[in-house]
């Protein structure tokens, strides 16, 4: 059992290890947002990372980018069922994180 | 609040990241365990390698590697109660994984 859940534990880490991920979701979690929202809740992360982070996180499923053809255009950025299910998971990280290190 | 903890966060998933690094823990959840033992749980991770994982867990204090002087020497890899609170964090991402990749 322990095996054959190995590849998919390790496809998992892989979307969380990334840099500023973990934030995003966060920040996702509460509601949707717009790139320029994102931006002022992680100021210390640069706009082309947080370009390439939104690319990577909808191509994973993990979510949606809306766009509004208005003028000017509104882009909206929220978590998909995949992404929302992150929630417990980044709750038991965080928890274990502040506890031990 | 979210910006203090991404270090914490990084550094707890930086740890999990590793290749085999969340099986060893599995393994090692269950009970105490030899270096043969945990090799027999894990045939496809090298020794070379499950030496190496072993001693930067032994590093992160998330096992402790105990030394009984017998004739042949006998050595165990125990968990830690840091290395012990990282379970529900293992579910939750297997979880996850599970349901969803």
């Amino acid at each position: 059992m322990e095996s054959c859940i190995c590849p998919k534990f390790e496809a998992a880490i892989e979307i969380l290890a990334k840099k500023w991920t973990g934030l995003i979701l966060r920040v996702l979690m509460e509601e949707k947002r717009r790139f320029r929202d994102i931006r002022e809740q992680i100021p210390q992360m640069s706009e082309r990372m947080l370009a390439e982070r939104l690319k990577e996180l909808e191509a994973s499923g993990l979510i949606n980018r809306q766009v509004y053809p208005e003028t000017p255009v509104r882009i909206e950025y929220t978590l998909t069922d995949k992404g929302k299910a992150l929630q417990p998971v980044l709750d038991s990280i965080e928890k274990w994180a502040h506890e031990w290190i």
